[in-house]
This record gives structure tokens, sequence and C-alpha cells, in this order.
């Protein structure tokens, strides 16, 4: 599996004419050895050439198993920086992790003047931007949970909600108690929760806010499970929803089912994009849906590739990303429907299995 | 008051020969401007020179009042490097915040070669070394309140200690409880909590090992309140102490006094250190005392100065650090005792007021 890996990282190295990679951010190494790592202010780098690849690791975290690496340790009386630099020919191009810290680089320069630097980080991000099937397989798992924690929250909105002191906040809480009850003890990001009209804003900070009857509910949830992020978002009504409430779900619920509808390899993921605005644009709600249909996730919740007007990828078989149409009407509500999909060769599967028609809670 | 901050930032600058400071890192900036901002990807440059300030940020985050600098918003379809590069003059040298990700800076450097590159933070930790009367009032408050939290979690192992199920997760967790409870919602650090053999590691991670009797307890903890960290450890006993643990205990007691007692203006951190580690040397436990005296903090958990026998540093009025000599025995326990000291005209005031002397809990 690693050596799979690796080899298309140095695939994506020759394209990009990088003779010499240095990779510092924990997900790439993860990505690679299946190892974490957080080394905090330490230098940790993963070299890697054409013939080799060495971990270049503080002492103070020692190697557990095999990890089909050269593995070189320094102490704090070592400067790990001219370690680097004595490892790296001259004249050659050195790719940098787009996320290292300038110190490193800067030091790194000051010892090393004959050689290019780039930012190399496109070769890794090329190799992970199709998941192979281990990967597809932990995206799966996580999606599942993430599908039993909304199926819970819901369950809690039902009872509780009518006591009259249902706070955005402790619904936030029972996200992640139900998550480290099904083993998940890493969020992929703050959970969100929205009542009323805090859900028409698409990056609200959960508060305070009491649910009342009459309010629509914004729910965004995610955690990691086997170091893959799970990312869904479900919309519903506390109460009798408005016939524009309902309306403006349908669309929504539209153009999620557009956008999934419209993968498949080979499109242009701005076609993808397209197939949702195209359903909210037609009805006149284009304005409110102010952001790109969707993004690739993996490792990270965030991660290439980008369902946007904007992207220039072409679907492939293996890319797993967001598709999360929303409409957004200020002091109003919000609607927002996300689910992750998986292309498959002929269209995708559907990582999420929660159910997407209107749920009004009485 | 941000004015005399960023005046020292510039006075230094003018030390360090840096004529243009680009700061990124969230802690540099809310010191300056006293505003948090989480910028995730985007790019977010305080541009500092010794005529002009600058906040460079995208216009995703709205800024809500006066700063006392000028503001520049860019949106997602501008290029922010862009817009710092036609700021720099040409010729000069430019210092750069340390943690800024390599990508911004090799696209600035391509986009902007007539100028010297240096590691530019070094202005920005010297004008934090000594902590002004605002700081020193907040990290007061913040150590105060960690005096609670460690009271509290003692009185827990008093009455749930003999329980029989009492774990170490259980009691990390009331420590993240009695902080909320008493308004703190971010730890300086993932609270330490470690029982009995778990003590011996100076970083133990928590888990699920439960208190037996006769087992050394040891306790390091902070929270980050109105922006300033606390942190203290202690160790103490439940059961009845062997005459080893005493002993060692009573050293390390001794080495935590001496370090203290030594803290006045002029003396050089290396000599605090050599404090410490004198008593505990003495004893012959010396190669049992595995790590650095202290560390600076405020902002964050770890600042300058260094307090060890690498440090470099003299002692001046003003500056925090803590005070934390520890002795671990593999496999058997470990005791540390940590409290922040303030630097004051003639020596230093404790910020921590919870008793030091051992207690057994039967």
């Amino acid at each position: 599996m690693n050596n799979l890996r690796l080899q298309r990282v140095r695939h994506f190295m020759v394209e990009a004419r990088i003779d010499h990679l240095l990779l510092s951010s924990p997900d790439a190494i993860y990505y690679l050895l299946d190892v974490s790592f957080n080394p905090g202010e330490r230098m940790l780098v993963l070299s890697i050439t054409q013939s080799e690849t060495k971990l270049i690791i503080s002492a103070l975290f020692p190697i557990q198993r095999d990890l089909g690496v050269e593995v070189i340790h320094f102490n704090d009386s070592q400067n790990p920086i001219a370690l680097l630099a004595g490892d790296i020919r001259d004249g050659i191009t050195v790719g940098i992790d787009k996320n290292w810290p300038s110190h490193f680089l800067l030091q790194l320069m000051s010892l090393k003047k004959e050689v290019h630097y780039m930012e190399g980080s496109l070769c890794i991000d090329h190799a992970r931007l199709c998941k192979d099937d281990e990967e597809i397989k932990r995206m799966r798992e996580a999606s599942k949970i993430n599908d039993q924690v909304i199926s819970e929250i819901i369950e809690i909105i039902k009872t509780e909600g009518k006591k009259g002191n249902l706070t955005e906040r402790a619904l936030q809480k029972k996200v992640v108690e139900i998550n480290e009850k099904l083993g998940v003890h890493e969020m992929s990001f703050t959970p969100t929760i929205c009542f009323g009209a805090n859900g028409a804003q698409p990056h609200h900070d959960t508060d305070d806010t009491i649910l009342t009857e009459n309010q629509a509910i914004v729910i965004d949830i995610g955690g990691r499970a086997n170091g893959y992020c799970s990312d869904m978002t479900r919309s519903l009504y506390f109460g009798t929803p408005s016939e524009k409430y309902k309306m403006v779900y349908e669309l929504v619920l539209k153009a999620n089912l557009a956008a999934i509808e419209a993968v498949k390899p080979g499109v242009p993921l701005s076609e993808i994009d397209a197939a949702a605005r195209r359903v909210i644009s037609d009805a006149g709600y284009g304005e409110y849906f102010t952001h790109r249909t969707g993004h690739g996730i993996g490792i990270m919740v965030h991660e290439f590739p980008d369902v946007s007007d904007q992207s220039k990828s072409i679907c492939q078989e293996g890319m797993i990303f967001s598709i999360e149409p929303g409409i957004y009407l200020l002091d109003a509500f919000g609607v927002r429907i996300e689910d992750l999909v998986c292309v498959t060769s002929s269209g995708c599967e559907v990582l999420n299995a929660y159910p997407k028609a209107l749920i009004s809670i009485m």
C-alpha cells in the first residue's frame, strides 16, 4: 500500500520536475506511512527522491514499527536543517511542503543556496486526489457512523425540543458525546448547529440560542474515524413549516440530487457545480446560494478537488467530495443538504444514507 | 497600550536591521491589536514598517471596531501576495513570521526578488519577553482560576478515589468541566493526569488507568482566561506514601523553592535552572530530572524565555515563566511541582497559591 502511494508521489514529482521533495504536513506523512506524528515545534520531514525516502524526526518520537523507510533521528543539540541541507544535491529543484513553517525554509535556503526551491505539495495533493480501496473503505465507515450520529441527534430534538430549553450548544455537545460513544474521538470540524435565522449564515458559530417553535434547523457535522473524515448536513423544521420553507427545501434537495446525478468520470467538476446552481438559479434563488457546491475530503476535511465554477479538475474514479448546495435567506432561515459521494466507474456512490425527505417535528 | 507594544516591536526591528516586518501568527496579532483571528488557509498579515502598520485580511473577516491600524481587505478572486509584494520597497530587508506557511513565502519571493528575506519573529518575541501591567493582571487572574481548579480536582480525588473506578480520563474531563464552570473555555494544553508509574513519564498521555491505593498522582493543568495561559503542576499521594516517595517529594519541593528564591532581575536564567538542578543533583538524583526547569508563558503556553542550562537570557522585571523541577523514577512514580512566577524589581511574585506541602489522601 505505502509503496504504491509513494510511487504515485514520485510520478507527480517527475511531472512537476521536482528532484527532491520535503514533506512536513502530518496528514501527508500519515497518508504515506500510516503513522501520525504531532511534532510540535520540532522539525519533521519526509525526504523523498526517486531513489530514497527518509523520515527525519526528533529522537523524542521513538518509532515503534518498521515504516518501510529509512529513519534518521536527531536530538535537541543537533540542527536538523543542517542534516537536511547535507543531503540535498547541488543544482536540483527542491519541492517544499506548502505548510512548512517559514523559519525552517529560510534556514535551509541560507545553508543550501545552489538549488531551486518551489512549492511541492501538489505532488502529494495530486496523489491523494483519487482514493484507493483502503481509503474508500474507511470513508464509508466514517460516513456510516455520521449517519448514526445525525439520526440520534434528530431523535434528541424530537424528545427534548419541546421542553423549551434546548440550546444549540447543548446539541453540539451531544454530537461530540454520541461520536465518543461510537468510538470517534476527533471531530472533522466544530459541529455546527443553527436554530432559526442563525441558519442563514453558512458559518454561524454555534451559541446559546434556544430552540423555539416554528424554527428551521441546520445540522452540519462530521467525525474522524480511522484517520478519515465524514461530513454531512441535514436541514429540518421544528414546528409547521411555511409554504416558503417547503419550497426552498425542495429546491435545495433538487439541486443536491441534480449534482449527484451529474457525477461521473470525465465530467468537469465545474459542470457538477453548475448542475446544482442551475436548479437554484432557474427558480430565482441563485444569489442566495453563496458558496461552492463542494470540496474534496479524506484525511483532512478540506482536500482537493474543489467543486466550484473555478474548478479546473475533471471527475475521476475514486475521488470523494461533498455535494452541499444551500439557500440562505437573511434574518429568516437557511437550508443546506450535504452528502459525500465517491466517484465510481459509471457514476457515484453516495456515502450518506440518512433520508433527505423534509422532516418536520411537531 | 497597542501603540506602546508596536513601538517595542519597531525598536527591535531597528536592532535587527529589519525594514519591513510581516507577522502572521494569530498570537502575535492578538498581542498587538487585541483581536483574535482564525483565518484558516487564507492569508493574514500584519505588515509593519517604521512609518506604517497595515492589517491585510480576507473580506470574509469583517472588522468590527477601530483597531488603530489601516485595514486592507481582499476577496477570494484577488491574490493577497501580489498586494503585499506591491507594498514592499526594493533593496530592503524583510522579516518573515517564523510560522508563515512556506507557500506564501515562496510566492512572495518569486514576485519580489530584489529584497533580502530573514526570519523576523524575534522582533515580536523580544517585545513579548517582558509582560506589561495589563498582561500581568490577566496572568494573575488565569493562575487564580487554575488554583481553584486544582483545589476542586483534589477534593474530587478525596471523595471519588476510594470507589475504585476513578480513571485518569474521567479526572481529565472534570478539569475541563470545572474550567468551563469558571468561564474558561480553552485549555492551555491537554490536561495531564498521571496515576502511579504513568507519572514517571513527563509527557504521559492520560488514559483509562484506574486510581488504586498507594499510588502517586501528578496533575499538570492550565487554562486560557482572557487570552492568557495558566500552567501548574501538583503531585500528591493516594494512600500512605513510602519513605522514598516522601524523600523525593521534599527534594523536588526544595528544588522548586530554591529556583524561586534565585529569581531576580539581572540573574542569568541558566542560573535559575542551576539552582533547581543543584538541589536534585547534590542528592544523587540529577539523572532523573530529565527536562529544563521552566519556560516562558503568556498568550501561548510556551513562549520565550527558556529556563534551561542552554538559556542565554537574563532575568528582567515583567518576565513570567514556570518553575517546574521534577524527578521521574521509571516504573515507580514521578514528582513535579510547578508554579508560574512573575519577575518583580527585587525578586518575584509567585502566581500560584495552592499549597505545596505533601498531601496524602488516606
